[in-house]
């Protein structure tokens, strides 16, 4: 028999290459290996972004259709809504009553998130509860396994902790959940950073080939390679970092550019973009084609719904009468 | 047109006198003026029982029975259990996201009850949110009115600033709810403290003749009177206080017996006994039958469910619509 496997992501803006080459890739081959349940975090996401979260529903749409072009295939896994699902709040309300305070201020990313995120309030009550409501989704499917990368193994962490506490309070009910180290391959962002949503520096998977051109231009090179003729140093330059993910058979030649200064930086640039935007072209006839039909993805959302529903609703029963309380 | 009111009990345990006098009392009368929602609040129940639940199904079951026998009309007042009306749980997640948490942990009756409540480990995530889901339980009716009890004020308070917040950030949407200030008769436990489940000084309305009688007997009086042939001050003594609210028209009777050592606390106490009995006979029997009769209560609760998720249901389609996530 499969094994179980929770992951999600929160609704919060477009998805981009790292999410292509990163979690969506690791998705579509797990779901050969496991039953996969994915889902979108909306509540997770509201956590950050209530003071204006109406930007949402066509966010969701659009992340749905990105998983589904990308090879995420609904007839093998469960794509639905966490807000769908009602027993994720159920069993939610349930774990905060038997998780101390403590626990919760003292988890070293609520911490990090408090100093680093700007530009949003999150000493909310909801947030605190952040890992709380992580813990109830994935245990609500008795999940062996959840990909995560190693910054979110505190996280894990907790839920296992969690666990321990509600087995050994009621009765042993929930597996404790492995976590399942994703590598992924580096791609950094066009200013070198994490390619990320916050810092905007990030390729849309939606993205224009003219947007896609001007995004690679924007891109950070050698710095010591001014002229033409200077000589550069591809292993620093993160342009050379692309097209060995993208396009791995040139990687010699454009090496052989960069060296021994056969082509500047712009036509170098220019051709990774055709390239890039050849990559992505299937994916993005794949991606319009889904968001033409509204329908079909909120049909997909729904499906799903009902397939975690029959999932939460037999552990959230057994949750009851665990507790001695339907 | 009537307004809505909601208020609600706990079932933490059996319900007694002084329910019957204050809040009950209060609940017959308000059901003629308002369209009433009485909720059974298990969630709010299990913020503190949590750590042993299953005496509260029974728990419900004979508390709604005596809500019933007391006077409360299902054909008048909405009775139902919070737990069945999953809105109450998504719009506490809605208001947890916009709850900064300095306003719960100032909270000072939250401090105040981390400080007295003994037994119970109340520093858990849950236990902090306890006024968020009050404020979720009331403005889900947009109820009105709220009947409290003078200590109760600050969590009203916080409510009203909840809805504040909420009508401020997205959409005008909820009233801010008016305290009823509820004047209950004075009645003792009988160690002369507030009559309280904690505190086990109480005498429950399913109680026996038999235990009446013993409860009775335990109850602290005039401590100068010693003898048969002592003097007694009735003003100072419970069981006096009693037969003011129970048998009024002994009064002048009674004092007599005391201050002229007409009769000894321990007849005085037993003709108190048999008058309480006497008093409780048609609730206890009325409790009695609907107790025979458990799928009753169920209906009562089903129906009432329905009723309550018939208004809940369009309020948080309001707020979806508010904040743009629906």
């Amino acid at each position: 028999m499969k094994k179980t496997l929770l992951s999600g992501m929160r609704p919060t803006g477009p998805m981009h290459l790292g999410h292509l080459l990163g979690a969506l890739a690791n998705w579509t081959q797990l779901q050969e290996k496991y039953d996969c349940y994915y889902m979108v975090a909306d509540w997770h996401a509201l956590m950050s972004e209530y003071a204006d979260p109406s930007a949402m529903p066509d966010c969701i749409h659009e992340m749905v259709a990105d998983w589904i072009a990308s090879g995420v295939d609904p007839k093998k896994a469960v794509i639905f809504r966490q807000s769908d699902v009602k027993e994720h709040l159920e069993l939610y309300m349930i774990l905060s009553l038997i998780v101390p305070l403590p626990w919760l201020e003292r988890c070293p990313t609520y911490k990090e998130q408090l100093r680093e995120v700007k530009g949003r309030d999150l000493t909310t009550y909801g947030f605190l509860g952040y890992p709380v409501l992580q813990a109830a989704d994935i245990i609500l499917y008795k999940a062996a396994a959840v990909p995560i990368g190693i910054d979110q193994v505190p996280h894990l962490e907790l839920t296992r902790e969690i666990v321990r506490r509600f087995n050994g309070m009621y009765k042993e009910i929930f597996p404790e959940p492995e976590a399942l180290l994703t590598k992924v391959p580096k791609l950094l962002g066009a200013d070198r950073r994490k390619m990320s949503k916050s810092y905007k520096n990030f390729i849309a998977l939606g993205e224009t080939p003219d947007v896609i051109g001007k995004k690679v231009l924007s891109m950070i090179t050698d710095p010591e390679r001014i002229k033409l003729s200077d000589k550069g140093h591809p292993d620093i330059c993160n342009v050379f970092s692309y097209y060995k993910v993208f396009k791995p058979d040139m990687e010699g030649e454009v090496k052989d550019w960069c060296e021994n200064a056969k082509l500047g930086c712009i036509d170098c640039k220019k051709r990774l973009s055709e390239a890039l935007a050849e990559y992505l072209k299937p994916f993005c006839k794949k991606r319009q084609d889904l968001l033409k039909d509204r329908g079909y993805i909120d049909k997909i959302l729904k499906q799903g719904a009902e397939k975690a529903s029959s999932v939460t609703s037999k552990t959230i029963g057994e949750v009851y009468k665990a507790m001695g309380i339907r």
